[in-house]
């Protein structure tokens, strides 16, 4: 059942995120039209409020350690159609279109999940999925 | 475009999980029929490889320290339909179909994602969907 408890973390009304030590949440993109998931990514503050006031997907990037408004180079922007937030406030969904060409992988693809584990036998091989 | 190297971690056949400092990859559960996200949760190699062998969804529970076979208590079981890995094999995607009641949330919602940012204003509001 639900909690009772409007003020608590999962039934208030207030965006209040949660970040972790590194001053981060997670962030997953989805295809706003599809439901296919694109990406995982995170944000710290700047990166959330960008995204909420510009509606483009920004991410703070943990390799470079810098702000990342993702396809500012290769043009594959992601305009935010929704974003939900999760119980405790500590993840969020990107409901996005791409723009370019359409990738939001950094490998050329247009999910980062291209892969499937393929099951049985003691190992697990991994198929691509043809994207 | 795709690189060119197939030992890469982004073109391996091989499951090779990055876990992180704390033993842990980021997993995200979705209605392997509506495509619906209904959490994000965390695998230690435990985790994954009791999902991978059982074809249900095991967690690991940062908060209380310990193995979770999500569903145990509730019998909202996460049944595997597939298993997806992302480039650089930090994160997980499981595509499931919950038993039970078909909750998710621990807030007895199907999705832990049960809000909606509305945007506009100085500050940001809540929604819930309706869930």
């Amino acid at each position: 059942m639900a909690a009772k408890h409007p003020s608590s973390i999962e039934e208030t009304h207030e965006l209040r995120p949660r970040f972790n030590a590194d001053g981060l949440i997670t962030a997953v993109a989805q295809d706003a039209a599809s439901g296919r998931i694109l990406m995982l990514a995170h944000m710290n503050s700047d990166a959330l409020r960008l995204t909420l006031e510009t509606g483009v997907a920004h991410y703070w990037s943990r390799s470079s350690g810098a702000l990342w408004k993702k396809g500012e180079t290769s043009g594959n922007l992601q305009s935010v159609v929704e974003v939900l937030v999760d119980c405790d406030q500590d993840a969020v969904i990107l409901k996005v279109h791409v723009s370019g060409d359409g990738n939001s992988c950094h490998t050329g693809r247009a999910t980062c999940f291209y892969r499937v584990v393929a099951r049985g036998g003691g190992s697990h091989r991994l198929e691509f999925a043809g994207v």
